[in-house]
Formats: structure tokens, sequence, C-alpha cells
């Protein structure tokens, strides 16, 4: 897409820290990492998020995702790793240009889980599990 | 696994929100949500974490993931979902038994992005992502 940034990037029109790159995806660091390696994997063509991903495609950055993964873990030495996707404005997507984000994490690093507000209250689980499954 | 409790889980010889089965995985919600709906996909098999995933079955489960946040999205008329795995203690994994978080998110909920602590020094993310490449 002509004004998305990180198509640019993927068209190397933009100049980033690209460190892997194959016919459907380019892997780069995030220029705001949580911590130092903190990776960014897209695919090359155009997609919103994962809503719009095709499934096939989707599989194959998968298996890069875990790659890079591993990757990282061995060459950052890291105790740990999340594999994120933001998908949507209110999940967190600033970019939208597919992407996975790859972030290092170490023991006592200081980053924590969410805390939800309530859990279920009686039925109500029932009843939401119903609301995604005929969704389904 | 014997005394882990998502084989248990997937074995149903625990009770849980169980919404979605198929022969390699199974999606139930998690008793601990972020946000109501918070949803656990895991695999039928054993595995720790991504680190050991086969890559087909990972690949198998990301379409997965993807179809169960689509029906997050629209059962639970959420704005946003964010899809996540935790791998290794340090990333905030608690039960080591492969799963993904797919969490409907939505506008104002208050949850936000971690913020790193410092970007990279004149010449640190080459360094840093040239480790990460030598190891792939």
């Amino acid at each position: 897409m002509e004004s998305c940034i990180f198509c640019k990037i993927a068209r190397k029109e933009i100049p980033a820290e690209i460190f892997y790159e194959d016919e459907f995806s380019v892997a780069m660091l995030d220029i705001n990492p949580v911590n130092i390696g903190h990776t960014l994997l897209l695919s090359k063509e155009h997609y919103e998020n994962i809503f719009d991903l095709p499934d096939e495609l989707l599989a194959k950055l998968s298996v890069n995702a875990k790659r890079l993964a591993m990757a990282i873990k061995k060459g950052l030495t890291a105790d740990g790793v999340n594999i994120t996707s933001n998908n949507g404005r209110a999940a967190g997507q600033l970019v939208f240009h597919a992407h996975t984000h790859i972030v290092p994490r170490y023991s006592g690093d200081g980053f924590t889980h969410w805390k939800g507000k309530r859990g279920y209250k009686d039925g109500e689980a029932k009843e939401v599990a119903e609301k995604i499954k005929t969704s389904l």
C-alpha cells in the first residue's frame, strides 16, 4: 500500500534494522523496544492485521516467528520470549500492516501481566463461551 | 503428561469452560481473565511451549487462534484482540504446556503497552541484529 510505513520498509524505501528476509516476510528491530532485541515480523504483502491475513501466509509467518524467537533467546541469552500480535487500535495496534512482536524477556525485567478487574459471576462463563462458540 | 493441569483438562479429568475442540487442540476460557472472554488455546499433546512445538502443529494452532480471535471479536463485540504466547517463566508463562492467550479488547479498557526503559545507542541496533541473525 502506497502510504503504509511497513510496506515502505519492506520495499526498502525507508531504512530499518532488517536482519531476516524471505519471499513473504521481513524481520527487523522495533525502534521503540520493550527490551533490547524486540523484533517485528511483517508480511511483505499488505494486510491490515490477523483478521484479513490468509491462513496459509499466517501459518508460514507463525513458523518464522518461532524460528526468530529461538534465535533471539539464543543470540541475546534471553530467559524467555513473548510472541504477540495486537489486532485493532483497541488492542494497541499502531501500524495497520500485519505484524508480530517477538520480545526477549529476562528474569526480573519488571514487565508484568495485565490483571483483569474481575472474574466470572455464576453461570456467566458458560454464557460467554456460548457467545463465542456460536460465532465460530 | 501425568501431572500437567492442561493435559488433565484436555483429557477432561478436570472441568474447564471448553467451547471448541478438534483432533489436536482445545479452546477454553481462562479462569483469571484479563477481559471477560479471555481464551486459552492449547495443543492436546504435551509440549512445554513454542520452543518445542512442532512446526506443523504450530501452523495449525495459529490458524485456529485466528479463527477464535474472529469469533471472540464478533461474539463479544470486541474492538480488538491480542494474541499472545508467553514462552518461559521469565516471559510470564505459568503453565508449562504450550498455549496461546486470545484476549478481547475494548477501546479505553485501560490495558496499556509495556514501555521500554531505553532505545538503542549509536551502532547498538546493528550489533544486536547481528547477534540474532547469527543464531538463526
